[in-house]
């Protein structure tokens, strides 16, 4: 029985090459939860395989800056040149029909969020070793040289930044971290400030 | 990989009746954890079936008045005449060798921990509803009217602390309590609190 029935709000963040994608995957690739993923929306150009709404929301440029000046994001960054950000409005609407929405962004977007959302649980997915880390950025190989270089240099001054998340998981094996996200959650749930209201129903009831 | 090595304070409270000796057991009962239950102290007398150093350490009650004056308790409290204690020695050892050490204590001995061990975890189990806290009381069977009435009165003044606690966990099966608090118990390995330091290790090596 689970006291508290509103959907948490569960960044997903770390530096470029963790594996944070993998991960996000594998949680949904789960049954029996009742997680909602967050589209982000992007102005990159798509990648082979992609697809619109699923993968991201594909828009230009142009249109991004359009939506940034309404305040339409919880949160967007951007990286070589290219958008990336979380719609606010597709949020809302999953947190409140009562899903958890798991968001998987880039770590200073995770900032703009714990602002935004004092509630959020931002979790940092961290490697194992900072040789993995190195191994997997040039391992990608969809990019340029030039872009695997800034991308490490990147993800060097992003694993500085997991003091500012709530839990650090170790990407060590994807269900590895997968179980413990899903712990992290369940616990969350049971945490007395999220459940008290509810179980003092309980409690005056006859 | 789990960041954080250190062995953590876990404490399962809750109402007289509501079933924590029942999920402390199913904890114990499961494999491939960590935990090392911390067994109480009590001056009150053997129950037929209950064995000494497994359910209780069994003193007398001039014994257990010496050891408070001597400071040698994590928490103590008394019900109808009786002692009950966690020995400070035994819990600290287990700490010591990165053990997960379990209490299982009455509430009011709960919050002594907390002023003692900060970063203890403090576990309300919560009964699914009232009626089924009274049922239980009732149902215990093994003491006379009398005791039964003065536990049902501490009970239902004993539901009220719930907000003293960390986590509440309903105990509307065991397995579910048992599974609740074990995803607790993982997710605060990865609490950057906890970890923040053996994270920064991993990342300032070659």
């Amino acid at each position: 029985m689970k006291l508290d029935n509103k959907g948490l709000l569960v960044v997903i963040s770390g530096p470029s090459g963790v594996g944070k994608g993998t991960v996000r995957q594998a949680l949904f690739d789960r049954t029996g939860h009742d997680l909602a993923y967050s589209v982000s929306m992007t102005s990159r150009p798509k990648r082979v395989g992609e697809q619109e709404g699923v993968d991201y929301f594909f828009v230009t440029k142009e249109e991004f800056e359009q939506r940034i000046a309404e305040g339409k994001f919880l949160e967007y960054t951007s990286f070589v040149d290219n958008y990336y950000g979380t719609p606010l409005d597709k949020v809302n609407e999953q947190l409140e029909a009562g899903k958890e929405v798991v968001l998987e962004i880039e770590v200073n977007g995770a900032t703009q969020v714990r602002e935004k959302m004092k509630n959020a649980i931002l979790i940092f997915i961290a490697p194992p070793t900072m040789d993995t880390l190195k191994e997997r950025l040039h391992r990608r190989g969809t990019e340029s040289e030039e872009i695997i270089q800034a991308r490490c240099l990147k993800a060097s001054k992003e694993v500085n930044l997991a003091s500012q998340y709530d839990y650090i998981v170790v990407n060590d094996t994807v269900k590895n971290a997968a179980d413990k996200i899903m712990a992290i959650i369940r616990s969350e749930h049971a945490k007395t400030n999220r459940c008290l209201d509810e179980y003092n129903k309980i409690i005056k009831e006859k």
